[in-house]
Protein backbone atom coordinates (compact mmCIF):
# COMPACT_ATOMS: atom_id res chain seq x y z
CA UNK A 1 0.00 0.00 0.00
CA UNK A 2 1.29 3.89 -0.60
CA UNK A 3 1.81 5.60 2.12
CA UNK A 4 -1.04 8.17 2.98
CA UNK A 5 -0.20 11.26 5.09
CA UNK A 6 -2.51 14.41 6.61
CA UNK A 7 -0.43 17.70 6.81
CA UNK A 8 -2.00 19.72 9.15
CA UNK A 9 -1.52 23.00 11.23
CA UNK A 10 1.29 22.09 12.84
CA UNK A 11 2.68 18.67 12.36
CA UNK A 12 2.81 16.08 9.72
CA UNK A 13 1.00 12.76 10.26
CA UNK A 14 1.84 9.83 8.11
CA UNK A 15 -0.39 6.50 8.00
CA UNK A 16 1.25 3.23 8.24
CA UNK A 17 -1.91 0.80 8.17
CA UNK A 18 -1.89 0.01 12.00
CA UNK A 19 -0.49 3.49 13.84
CA UNK A 20 -0.43 7.14 12.46
CA UNK A 21 3.31 8.49 12.91
CA UNK A 22 3.37 12.20 13.89
CA UNK A 23 6.53 14.27 13.03
CA UNK A 24 7.73 18.29 12.42
CA UNK A 25 7.60 19.14 8.55
CA UNK A 26 11.13 18.87 8.37
CA UNK A 27 11.42 14.93 9.88
CA UNK A 28 8.74 13.87 7.57
CA UNK A 29 10.40 15.63 4.61
CA UNK A 30 13.55 14.11 5.11
CA UNK A 31 12.57 10.59 5.68
CA UNK A 32 9.76 9.88 3.21
CA UNK A 33 11.02 12.51 0.17
CA UNK A 34 12.59 9.38 -1.59
CA UNK A 35 9.40 7.10 -1.15
CA UNK A 36 6.06 6.94 -2.99
CA UNK A 37 3.71 9.06 -0.98
CA UNK A 38 -0.26 10.66 -1.37
CA UNK A 39 -0.94 13.31 0.49
CA UNK A 40 -3.54 16.29 1.79
CA UNK A 41 -2.33 19.24 3.25
CA UNK A 42 -4.17 22.46 5.11
CA UNK A 43 -0.78 24.07 5.80
CA UNK A 44 -0.70 26.04 2.50
CA UNK A 45 2.99 28.00 3.54
CA UNK A 46 4.48 24.49 2.79
CA UNK A 47 2.81 23.65 -0.99
CA UNK A 48 5.68 25.52 -2.72
CA UNK A 49 8.28 23.22 -1.07
CA UNK A 50 6.02 20.42 -0.71
CA UNK A 51 5.25 20.21 -5.19
CA UNK A 52 8.81 19.80 -5.62
CA UNK A 53 9.30 16.70 -4.13
CA UNK A 54 8.40 14.16 -7.06
CA UNK A 55 7.50 10.96 -5.42
CA UNK A 56 4.54 12.69 -3.78
CA UNK A 57 0.97 13.31 -4.56
CA UNK A 58 -1.06 15.95 -3.54
CA UNK A 59 -4.68 14.31 -3.49
CA UNK A 60 -6.60 17.13 -2.15
CA UNK A 61 -9.15 17.31 -4.90
CA UNK A 62 -10.02 13.47 -4.80
CA UNK A 63 -11.49 14.09 -1.12
CA UNK A 64 -15.32 15.12 -1.64
CA UNK A 65 -18.31 14.22 0.54
CA UNK A 66 -21.91 15.50 -0.68
CA UNK A 67 -23.36 18.61 0.97
CA UNK A 68 -19.39 19.70 1.64
CA UNK A 69 -19.15 23.47 1.37
CA UNK A 70 -16.31 25.61 -0.36
CA UNK A 71 -14.00 26.58 2.71
CA UNK A 72 -14.31 23.38 4.18
CA UNK A 73 -10.82 21.97 4.80
CA UNK A 74 -9.95 18.91 3.03
CA UNK A 75 -8.87 17.04 6.39
CA UNK A 76 -12.39 17.21 7.33
CA UNK A 77 -14.11 16.18 4.24
CA UNK A 78 -11.78 13.26 4.96
CA UNK A 79 -12.79 12.98 8.41
CA UNK A 80 -16.64 12.62 7.22
CA UNK A 81 -15.87 10.38 4.43
CA UNK A 82 -14.48 7.60 7.12
CA UNK A 83 -18.33 6.50 8.38
CA UNK A 84 -21.18 6.92 6.29
CA UNK A 85 -23.34 7.91 9.52
CA UNK A 86 -22.02 10.06 12.65
CA UNK A 87 -20.76 12.71 14.52
CA UNK A 88 -17.14 13.20 14.25
CA UNK A 89 -15.09 15.03 16.67
CA UNK A 90 -11.55 16.49 15.57
CA UNK A 91 -10.02 17.92 18.33
CA UNK A 92 -7.10 19.63 17.69
CA UNK A 93 -5.61 23.16 17.56
CA UNK A 94 -9.02 23.93 16.57
CA UNK A 95 -11.96 21.31 17.44
CA UNK A 96 -14.61 21.06 14.47
CA UNK A 97 -17.95 18.66 15.12
CA UNK A 98 -19.24 17.69 11.69
CA UNK A 99 -22.71 15.71 11.63
CA UNK A 100 -22.87 12.86 8.25
CA UNK A 101 -25.73 11.06 7.74
CA UNK A 102 -25.85 8.35 5.03
CA UNK A 103 -22.88 9.68 3.45
CA UNK A 104 -24.00 13.42 2.88
CA UNK A 105 -22.75 17.02 5.23
CA UNK A 106 -25.14 18.22 7.29
CA UNK A 107 -22.67 20.92 8.31
CA UNK A 108 -21.17 21.36 12.11
CA UNK A 109 -19.28 24.05 13.76
CA UNK A 110 -16.13 25.12 15.05
CA UNK A 111 -14.50 25.47 18.96
CA UNK A 112 -11.31 26.91 19.85
CA UNK A 113 -8.73 23.89 20.95
CA UNK A 114 -8.29 23.53 24.64
CA UNK A 115 -5.24 24.62 24.79
CA UNK A 116 -5.78 28.09 22.98
CA UNK A 117 -9.38 27.80 24.87
CA UNK A 118 -7.85 28.05 28.39
CA UNK A 119 -4.99 30.53 27.20
CA UNK A 120 -7.71 32.56 26.36
CA UNK A 121 -8.90 33.49 29.79
CA UNK A 122 -5.78 34.89 31.09
CA UNK A 123 -5.78 37.36 28.95
CA UNK A 124 -8.76 38.81 30.53
CA UNK A 125 -7.33 39.24 34.09
CA UNK A 126 -4.51 37.58 35.73
CA UNK A 127 -6.92 36.46 38.05
CA UNK A 128 -7.98 33.79 35.82
CA UNK A 129 -4.38 32.39 34.63
CA UNK A 130 -4.62 28.41 35.68
CA UNK A 131 -4.46 25.04 33.76
CA UNK A 132 -6.87 22.95 32.40
CA UNK A 133 -7.93 20.57 35.26
CA UNK A 134 -7.78 17.38 33.19
CA UNK A 135 -9.71 15.21 35.96
CA UNK A 136 -12.58 17.30 36.19
CA UNK A 137 -15.87 16.05 37.40
CA UNK A 138 -18.88 17.23 35.37
CA UNK A 139 -21.44 16.01 37.99
CA UNK A 140 -21.50 19.02 40.23
CA UNK A 141 -21.33 22.48 39.74
CA UNK A 142 -17.66 23.53 40.81
CA UNK A 143 -17.20 26.49 43.46
CA UNK A 144 -13.27 26.95 42.87
CA UNK A 145 -12.13 29.31 39.72
CA UNK A 146 -9.86 27.07 38.23
CA UNK A 147 -12.57 24.58 38.64
CA UNK A 148 -15.03 26.82 37.29
CA UNK A 149 -13.05 27.32 34.10
CA UNK A 150 -12.10 23.63 33.24
CA UNK A 151 -16.20 23.34 33.96
CA UNK A 152 -17.16 25.82 31.37
CA UNK A 153 -14.73 24.71 28.60
CA UNK A 154 -15.79 20.82 28.83
CA UNK A 155 -19.16 20.84 29.94
CA UNK A 156 -20.16 23.15 27.00
CA UNK A 157 -18.52 21.55 24.22
CA UNK A 158 -20.05 18.13 25.73
CA UNK A 159 -23.20 19.37 26.09
CA UNK A 160 -24.04 20.84 22.33
CA UNK A 161 -22.15 17.59 21.07
CA UNK A 162 -24.58 15.31 23.59
CA UNK A 163 -27.56 17.22 21.29
CA UNK A 164 -26.57 16.43 18.06
CA UNK A 165 -25.06 12.95 18.75
CA UNK A 166 -28.25 11.34 20.60
CA UNK A 167 -28.91 8.90 17.19
CA UNK A 168 -25.96 8.91 15.99
CA UNK A 169 -22.10 7.43 16.70
CA UNK A 170 -19.20 9.40 18.01
CA UNK A 171 -16.20 9.74 16.63
CA UNK A 172 -13.18 11.46 17.90
CA UNK A 173 -9.31 11.84 17.04
CA UNK A 174 -6.95 14.68 16.88
CA UNK A 175 -4.05 15.15 19.91
CA UNK A 176 -7.08 16.04 22.52
CA UNK A 177 -9.76 13.44 20.70
CA UNK A 178 -8.90 10.47 23.08
CA UNK A 179 -9.10 13.01 26.20
CA UNK A 180 -12.53 14.47 25.78
CA UNK A 181 -14.11 10.94 24.35
CA UNK A 182 -13.63 10.03 27.86
CA UNK A 183 -16.42 12.70 28.75
CA UNK A 184 -19.14 10.34 26.77
CA UNK A 185 -20.92 6.93 27.58
CA UNK A 186 -20.59 5.93 24.08
CA UNK A 187 -17.84 6.92 21.73
CA UNK A 188 -15.18 5.73 19.78
CA UNK A 189 -11.65 7.30 19.33
CA UNK A 190 -9.01 6.41 16.44
CA UNK A 191 -5.91 8.79 15.25
CA UNK A 192 -6.42 7.12 11.83
CA UNK A 193 -10.09 8.28 11.28
CA UNK A 194 -8.99 11.05 8.35
CA UNK A 195 -7.05 7.92 6.78
CA UNK A 196 -9.74 5.54 6.80
CA UNK A 197 -11.70 8.49 5.05
CA UNK A 198 -8.97 8.91 2.45
CA UNK A 199 -8.70 5.42 2.14
CA UNK A 200 -12.84 5.19 1.14
CA UNK A 201 -11.98 8.60 -1.07
CA UNK A 202 -9.26 6.47 -3.21
CA UNK A 203 -11.15 3.18 -3.58
CA UNK A 204 -12.62 4.94 -6.69
CA UNK A 205 -9.48 6.12 -7.93
CA UNK A 206 -7.62 2.83 -7.35
CA UNK A 207 -4.52 4.74 -6.75
CA UNK A 208 -3.45 4.23 -3.13
CA UNK B 1 -30.12 57.06 48.84
CA UNK B 2 -26.60 57.06 48.76
CA UNK B 3 -25.13 56.41 45.75
CA UNK B 4 -23.96 52.77 44.81
CA UNK B 5 -20.96 51.95 41.93
CA UNK B 6 -19.57 48.30 40.89
CA UNK B 7 -16.17 49.18 39.50
CA UNK B 8 -15.14 46.18 37.13
CA UNK B 9 -12.53 44.63 35.22
CA UNK B 10 -12.96 47.53 32.24
CA UNK B 11 -15.38 49.93 33.68
CA UNK B 12 -16.95 51.93 36.57
CA UNK B 13 -20.97 51.51 36.95
CA UNK B 14 -22.95 53.84 38.86
CA UNK B 15 -26.42 53.31 40.47
CA UNK B 16 -28.92 55.74 39.82
CA UNK B 17 -31.84 53.67 40.70
CA UNK B 18 -33.51 53.77 37.47
CA UNK B 19 -30.69 53.32 35.47
CA UNK B 20 -26.97 52.85 35.33
CA UNK B 21 -24.05 55.20 34.22
CA UNK B 22 -21.12 53.25 32.77
CA UNK B 23 -17.78 55.84 32.59
CA UNK B 24 -14.12 55.29 32.31
CA UNK B 25 -12.26 54.96 35.65
CA UNK B 26 -10.75 58.70 35.35
CA UNK B 27 -14.19 60.19 34.39
CA UNK B 28 -16.27 58.58 37.69
CA UNK B 29 -13.40 59.70 39.81
CA UNK B 30 -13.87 63.02 38.61
CA UNK B 31 -17.34 63.28 38.27
CA UNK B 32 -18.43 61.84 41.93
CA UNK B 33 -15.46 62.01 44.22
CA UNK B 34 -17.47 65.36 46.12
CA UNK B 35 -20.23 63.04 46.89
CA UNK B 36 -21.37 60.02 49.05
CA UNK B 37 -21.00 56.66 47.01
CA UNK B 38 -20.81 52.95 48.70
CA UNK B 39 -18.57 50.79 45.89
CA UNK B 40 -17.32 47.17 45.39
CA UNK B 41 -14.58 46.46 43.40
CA UNK B 42 -12.63 43.96 41.37
CA UNK B 43 -10.08 46.02 39.86
CA UNK B 44 -7.55 45.61 42.80
CA UNK B 45 -5.29 48.03 40.74
CA UNK B 46 -7.43 50.90 41.23
CA UNK B 47 -7.60 50.12 45.28
CA UNK B 48 -4.70 52.61 46.25
CA UNK B 49 -6.30 55.23 44.32
CA UNK B 50 -9.97 55.04 45.08
CA UNK B 51 -9.39 54.43 49.03
CA UNK B 52 -7.80 58.01 49.28
CA UNK B 53 -11.03 59.48 48.44
CA UNK B 54 -12.79 60.37 51.71
CA UNK B 55 -16.18 60.56 50.53
CA UNK B 56 -16.45 56.70 48.81
CA UNK B 57 -16.64 53.82 51.36
CA UNK B 58 -15.91 49.82 49.80
CA UNK B 59 -18.66 47.50 51.05
CA UNK B 60 -17.13 44.91 49.88
CA UNK B 61 -16.73 43.08 53.13
CA UNK B 62 -20.42 43.50 53.79
CA UNK B 63 -21.44 41.27 50.42
CA UNK B 64 -21.88 37.29 51.35
CA UNK B 65 -23.89 34.24 50.45
CA UNK B 66 -24.11 31.34 52.00
CA UNK B 67 -22.04 28.76 50.02
CA UNK B 68 -19.64 31.17 48.56
CA UNK B 69 -16.25 30.28 47.72
CA UNK B 70 -13.31 32.35 49.06
CA UNK B 71 -11.44 33.63 45.75
CA UNK B 72 -15.49 34.44 44.46
CA UNK B 73 -15.67 37.94 42.74
CA UNK B 74 -17.76 40.44 44.86
CA UNK B 75 -19.55 41.57 42.19
CA UNK B 76 -20.79 37.34 41.56
CA UNK B 77 -21.75 37.45 44.66
CA UNK B 78 -23.36 40.33 44.83
CA UNK B 79 -25.03 39.70 41.47
CA UNK B 80 -26.27 36.07 43.40
CA UNK B 81 -28.10 37.89 45.95
CA UNK B 82 -30.39 39.68 43.55
CA UNK B 83 -32.95 37.22 43.41
CA UNK B 84 -33.75 33.93 45.87
CA UNK B 85 -33.58 31.27 42.87
CA UNK B 86 -32.29 31.56 39.39
CA UNK B 87 -29.25 31.02 37.09
CA UNK B 88 -27.27 34.67 36.99
CA UNK B 89 -25.31 35.02 34.10
CA UNK B 90 -23.06 37.72 33.66
CA UNK B 91 -22.30 38.38 30.22
CA UNK B 92 -18.75 40.83 30.01
CA UNK B 93 -15.06 40.47 29.63
CA UNK B 94 -15.97 36.72 31.12
CA UNK B 95 -19.05 35.32 31.34
CA UNK B 96 -19.85 33.46 34.46
CA UNK B 97 -22.77 31.88 34.93
CA UNK B 98 -23.62 30.93 38.87
CA UNK B 99 -26.81 28.65 40.23
CA UNK B 100 -28.84 29.70 43.15
CA UNK B 101 -31.17 28.07 45.06
CA UNK B 102 -33.13 29.44 47.91
CA UNK B 103 -30.61 31.87 48.62
CA UNK B 104 -27.62 29.57 48.62
CA UNK B 105 -24.66 29.54 45.95
CA UNK B 106 -24.52 26.22 44.89
CA UNK B 107 -21.86 26.93 42.25
CA UNK B 108 -21.47 27.49 38.50
CA UNK B 109 -18.38 28.23 35.78
CA UNK B 110 -16.63 30.92 33.60
CA UNK B 111 -16.40 31.04 30.08
CA UNK B 112 -14.23 33.97 28.11
CA UNK B 113 -16.48 36.90 27.02
CA UNK B 114 -17.82 37.03 23.38
CA UNK B 115 -14.75 39.26 22.29
CA UNK B 116 -11.92 37.19 23.64
CA UNK B 117 -13.37 33.95 22.31
CA UNK B 118 -13.63 34.86 18.63
CA UNK B 119 -10.53 36.79 18.64
CA UNK B 120 -8.76 33.53 20.56
CA UNK B 121 -9.69 31.60 16.28
CA UNK B 122 -7.25 33.88 14.42
CA UNK B 123 -4.61 33.14 16.89
CA UNK B 124 -4.99 29.31 15.59
CA UNK B 125 -4.83 29.80 12.02
CA UNK B 126 -5.80 33.44 9.63
CA UNK B 127 -8.31 31.07 7.99
CA UNK B 128 -10.27 31.41 10.96
CA UNK B 129 -10.64 34.99 11.88
CA UNK B 130 -13.80 36.54 11.58
CA UNK B 131 -16.36 38.51 13.44
CA UNK B 132 -19.41 37.20 15.72
CA UNK B 133 -22.20 36.82 13.47
CA UNK B 134 -24.83 38.57 15.70
CA UNK B 135 -28.13 37.27 13.98
CA UNK B 136 -27.09 33.14 13.45
CA UNK B 137 -30.03 30.90 13.37
CA UNK B 138 -29.48 28.31 15.59
CA UNK B 139 -32.40 26.04 14.36
CA UNK B 140 -29.79 24.70 11.80
CA UNK B 141 -26.27 23.17 11.46
CA UNK B 142 -24.64 25.78 9.65
CA UNK B 143 -22.17 25.36 6.75
CA UNK B 144 -19.73 28.06 6.15
CA UNK B 145 -16.22 28.70 8.35
CA UNK B 146 -18.03 32.05 9.98
CA UNK B 147 -21.33 30.61 10.70
CA UNK B 148 -19.48 27.61 12.18
CA UNK B 149 -17.67 29.09 14.42
CA UNK B 150 -20.35 32.09 15.93
CA UNK B 151 -22.21 28.84 16.26
CA UNK B 152 -19.88 26.77 18.17
CA UNK B 153 -19.35 29.89 20.79
CA UNK B 154 -23.43 30.44 21.32
CA UNK B 155 -24.86 27.54 20.67
CA UNK B 156 -22.40 25.76 22.92
CA UNK B 157 -22.69 28.58 26.13
CA UNK B 158 -26.93 28.02 25.24
CA UNK B 159 -26.53 24.22 25.52
CA UNK B 160 -24.76 24.13 29.20
CA UNK B 161 -26.62 27.30 30.53
CA UNK B 162 -30.08 24.98 29.08
CA UNK B 163 -29.17 22.15 31.36
CA UNK B 164 -28.80 24.34 34.50
CA UNK B 165 -31.86 26.64 34.10
CA UNK B 166 -34.76 23.96 33.15
CA UNK B 167 -36.37 24.96 36.51
CA UNK B 168 -34.79 28.20 37.49
CA UNK B 169 -35.29 31.69 36.24
CA UNK B 170 -32.58 32.80 34.33
CA UNK B 171 -31.52 36.43 34.31
CA UNK B 172 -28.56 38.51 32.09
CA UNK B 173 -26.33 41.29 32.61
CA UNK B 174 -23.47 42.95 31.61
CA UNK B 175 -22.74 44.36 28.28
CA UNK B 176 -23.50 41.04 26.32
CA UNK B 177 -26.11 39.96 28.19
CA UNK B 178 -29.12 41.50 26.52
CA UNK B 179 -27.64 39.91 22.94
CA UNK B 180 -26.94 36.34 24.69
CA UNK B 181 -30.62 36.49 26.39
CA UNK B 182 -32.27 36.53 23.26
CA UNK B 183 -31.74 32.99 22.38
CA UNK B 184 -33.06 31.84 25.66
CA UNK B 185 -37.01 31.64 25.46
CA UNK B 186 -37.95 32.83 28.89
CA UNK B 187 -35.34 35.00 30.47
CA UNK B 188 -35.17 38.36 32.20
CA UNK B 189 -32.41 41.25 31.24
CA UNK B 190 -31.53 44.06 34.10
CA UNK B 191 -28.31 45.57 34.04
CA UNK B 192 -29.14 46.81 37.27
CA UNK B 193 -28.73 43.23 38.72
CA UNK B 194 -25.18 43.77 40.84
CA UNK B 195 -26.81 46.62 42.54
CA UNK B 196 -30.16 44.88 43.61
CA UNK B 197 -27.81 42.44 45.22
CA UNK B 198 -26.02 45.12 46.93
CA UNK B 199 -29.10 46.33 48.29
CA UNK B 200 -30.44 43.66 49.67
CA UNK B 201 -27.08 43.12 51.02
CA UNK B 202 -26.69 46.26 52.58
CA UNK B 203 -30.74 46.34 53.94
CA UNK B 204 -28.74 44.36 56.92
CA UNK B 205 -26.83 46.94 57.58
CA UNK B 206 -29.20 50.00 57.06
CA UNK B 207 -26.42 51.83 55.22
CA UNK B 208 -27.28 52.65 51.65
Amino acid sequence: MMLLADIGNTHFHIYHGDSVEHLSYAKAIEKYKEQKLCYISVKHQLSKVIEQISQWKNISSMVHIDGEYETMGVDRRALCLSYENGVFVDAGSAITVDVVEEGRYLGGYIFPGLKTMIKSYEDISPLLKTELNRTISLAQLPSTTKEQISYGIIASIKALIDKHSKEKPLYFTGGDGKFLSTFFETSLYDEALVFQGLRHALKEYELC
